[in-house]
């Protein structure tokens, strides 16, 4: 065993660039130390060979790597992907996977199993791609969800099927999109309520809690406070919030419930004007302390700014010494509000408690929970991410102490209650300062096989729109990492959502196959998908999918790395019967 | 308790019908026997529900189900499903996934990524599955495989990849073969040899046989005969046979060893003649007493079936007492081949010792071994079929005692050394005799990724026909169940290949990336494919993938069950700017 590296092997190590690939044999041992030096292990090299040499460009980009590896082209994402970082990601949501179906498979006996990705165009829903085939216009379509084939699936016998299932939806990838994406797809049948399913949903998210984060899974109790789940196993353990209340108190059906921060509804004190009746509803939320006790308080611009809101932006109000009684006259001066008959300002002042430094922003809503987020509810999450450290909800343990939780804590709830029908937006995409609805054109809220609550069944008939579905949200730190819900398991009900609900003249073409397998017996039965690349960037602790995803698409839609989407000659097109057009 | 079920429950039962779906609860309790009586157990029903009804299409479908299940309409999949036989199929297969998950991702640490199936058109190899999108001529396509992602990844130091990876071919599916399957995927970095690869797919193998199939891996000794497998965690276990001497031997490239049926060159006897010149080799197949000792001895119409040959049938000829000598004598005659000058009768039939109630099957073949499997290859696979109990090989065990293996033995083998270009052939589909070869105009046997074997590394300059690739196909009894290789991580050896031995111009816009990313310093790597669809069936014995499919497509690529692919509107067409052309 020599007890120096032969220096032949410097030269060749010297000749190396960063990035090449290289094997090197040795012997770690403890090194002869000279004075002034620190390391006390040495790598003696017995044999090193050069598998693999990098071009110049890695040498270049090298810098680039170590500094921002989001600057590193993104058609050379293996150099990303070599950074601790991305690494670490990928590792991670391998291991997610692997409890998860250590959960489903395992733990509760779900069958894995694996549905068409050559699926049927039903034109229902999201934008979906399409596979013209070797038939004049014959096309499959790919999957949205395996929702079809899951049900088909329960009418076949099988009792708890999962899947980590691709789907795709051919969406304008604006926000943190992709177009394909992995979701845990389960469902089980003969069940007659959906807490079966929130149990075993709630015991993956505790798995991976427990198991990859490394951290106890926390929700709220009935007084408001953050606690430690405790998981039970026979009911559901994570707080129930409903549709509405959600609204009422936080302005959106997926609620950021770290912040205590909640609405206060004023429709006893001033009515809305300048807008559609129905937007009755006035309320406000309160920053407190949010500015410094200053003369001149600016308002932070985020909170400000247009362009982070849909529709219209709350009135936002700085809270000064002299303004603390009468901010609201701005509002009634600027033709916003005006104050109701019984108008009392002490009254007011003593519920808001206003002091200077305070912000309070104030808008409208309809009563009608359709308008989701509310500009209140955009408020509330602007505000929360100009000032995370504010307004933060107490965890309370066992023994009644509180704390501050973790910063990295993850709050759960589940959000249910939804209205089973929504009416059409008739202004979607435009920038009219309120929706409008068309009452005449249902739509579902969230798919047409979700069942109505029992207690609202006859509903379905009478006013569809008061129905509410048997559906349940999974939210954690505001964001929704998935939803699910009972279905629909028996045959005319389900033909009468499709036809006489939903008015959907050609339902039998496109959903016959789910209505004859229900027709069989199929046994009642309710299931839930989980967002897969959502709950790993959420554990990883990363704003965007795309560090999840080991080669992701760009806002395009395109993938910058082997350049697809790209041209394809009219001859091979010609063997599927398309041709272009421009 | 009552100690008996109540009247009105009885009623309730009457009323239900075969495949209704229904809630009972109860206790099983002894029976009172009355005499005669068998049953000793019963359950007194306590409550009863009836959850869902089943249409009077059940109870008339009924007897088919119990009598024979594949005779349900397709489009009743769910009633299929329903059988005991596909149920077990299907949770055998969830099983699998797992065992190959465990040993893949746990014992031998590889990382779970997903990667794209929006992938891009690259039209080499087999027809590719198009998907247009919202930009004029611009298509995705769906992906025959992750190679070249996998690549990518070993370029971005991941060095144990896997995924249990969907792909889509759309190739004619007259054998039984589904435009989508799936496969176990997997890829090694910083290795010198595929025989790493080889350990841990066969560590997947031992895997499935001992934990899912209850049974050992059984592979062939030097002497030919089966023995148990034994891993050995350093070096592959499996035996290990080349191309050419599969060829020589059993006349394909995946032969089912579980038969000792082998050839016999007879070219030092004759040379066949009416043929192209190169298809010199003759060969001969003997089925010893294969037919009763008797007169008139017909062979099966299998064996002699035109239909069963892809371009030739072997001349076959059944043994007499008269023949034994003169069996030749006919095919001289009839122009099939002539004696070589050199001929000796007696030394043939010494070779031979043919006798009463054998069968022989002459045909000749290529020394290029590009026909594969030969006429004698097809006709021993269907003398295998035709005889299942005859020319089995001897099962020999640590203390030398032989015996006959288990029907359901799983006979395991990898074969190696198989050339790394083959020509184009100019016939194919024709009905011609002979397959006619364009050498102008190479293809890759597998794909044009695979490695050189590092002593032929020269050939690729000099004779690229006579280089071997180091690529290894695993079969088991008679399937190739995978296939993999080493890659090429030397950036312009890959370019080579592409540009000077394939001749694809435009290698550049298709493979780019791929180059690229070997050009960042990749490690060398090597990795294989499992066709997990096949082995699910391997291991629940049925001949059809279909039965291990939940929702298979037909032969002519139709879903009965959701009836795609379906006719799509023009104007959605136009939405990805495309028309459909007759």
């Amino acid at each position: 065993m020599p007890d120096r590296t032969p220096p032949e092997y410097f030269d060749i190590l010297s000749k190396t660039s960063t990035e090449d690939s290289i094997c090197v044999s040795g012997t770690v041992q403890l090194k002869k130390l000279v004075a002034g030096e620190l390391r006390k292990w040495e790598l003696v090299i017995t044999s090193i060979q050069l598998l693999n040499l990098a071009n110049e460009e890695a040498a270049r980009l090298d810098k680039l790597k170590h500094s921002d590896p989001n600057k590193l082209p993104p058609h050379y994402r293996f150099l990303q992907l070599r950074t601790k970082e991305l690494q670490k990601n990928l590792r991670t949501r391998s291991i997610m996977a692997a409890v998860v179906r250590h959960v489903l498979g395992e733990k509760h006996n779900f069958t894995e199993i694996e549905t068409p990705l050559l699926f049927k165009s039903t034109p229902e829903g999201a934008r979906e791609f399409l596979v013209p085939t070797r038939s004049p216009n014959k096309f499959y379509a790919l999957p949205q969800s395996p929702q079809q084939y899951k049900q088909i699936l329960m009418s076949s016998g099988f009792t708890r099927y999962y899947q980590l299932a691709k789907c795709f939806r051919d969406e304008d990838l604006r926000a943190d999109r992709q177009p394909e994406f992995t979701q845990v797809d389960l469902e089980m049948s003969f069940i007659s309520h959906s807490d079966q399913v929130l149990c075993v949903v709630e015991d993956v998210i505790y798995g991976i809690c427990n198991n990859v984060a490394s951290k106890p899974v926390y929700t709220l109790n009935e007084d408001g406070y953050i606690i430690e789940a405790q998981k039970n196993g026979t009911s559901p353990s994570f707080y129930k919030l409903s549709y509405k209340s959600a609204l009422e108190k936080y302005g959106i059906d997926k609620p950021d419930l770290r912040s205590s921060l909640q609405f206060v509804n004023l429709s006893s004190y001033f009515k809305p004007v300048n807008c559609p009746d129905e937007f009755n509803i006035i309320e406000a939320c309160i920053l407190k302390g949010a500015l410094a006790k200053c003369a001149h308080c600016d308002i932070p611009d985020s909170l400000t700014n247009p362009d982070n809101y849909s529709r219209r932006a709350p009135s936002i109000i700085p809270i000064t010494n002299s303004s603390a009684t009468t901010w609201f006259e701005t509002l009634t001066k600027d033709g916003v509000m005006v104050p109701v008959d019984s108008f009392d300002p002490r009254k007011l002042n003593e519920l808001l408690g206003l002091e200077e430094g305070d912000i309070i922003a104030i808008s409208n809503r309809s009563e009608h929970p359709y308008e989701n987020p509310t500009p209140l509810g955009r408020f509330r999450n602007l505000a929360m991410a100009e000032y995370p450290d504010k307004w933060k909800r107490k965890l309370i343990d066992s023994s009644g102490n509180t704390s501050v939780p973790p910063s990295d804590a993850f709050v759960s709830c589940w959000v249910h209650d939804f209205p089973l029908f929504s009416p059409s937006e008739e202004n979607s995409g435009s920038n009219d300062l309120y929706p409008k609805y068309n009452w005449d054109h249902r739509e579902s809220t969230h798919h047409p096989f979700t069942m109505v609550k029992s207690e609202d069944y006859s509903l379905l008939e009478s006013d569809p729109y008061l129905a509410h579905g048997e559906h349940y949200d999974l939210v954690i730190n505001g964001v929704e990492v998935g939803g699910g819900s009972r279905r629909i398991h028996n045959p005319l009900v389900q033909q009468y959502v499709l036809e006489e609900v939903l008015k959907i003249r050609n339902y039998n073409s496109l959903f016959g196959h789910l209505l004859e397998a229900l027709s069989f017996g199929c046994p009642p039965h309710a299931g839930l998908a989980l967002g897969f690349d959502r709950l790993c960037a959420m554990v990883v602790g990363t704003q965007s999918i795309r560090d999840v995803i080991a080669f992701p698409k760009n806002q395009s839609g395109v993938d910058p790395v082997v350049s697809s989407p790209s041209n394809v000659d009219s001859e091979t097109l010609a063997d599927y019967y398309i041709q272009t057009i421009d």
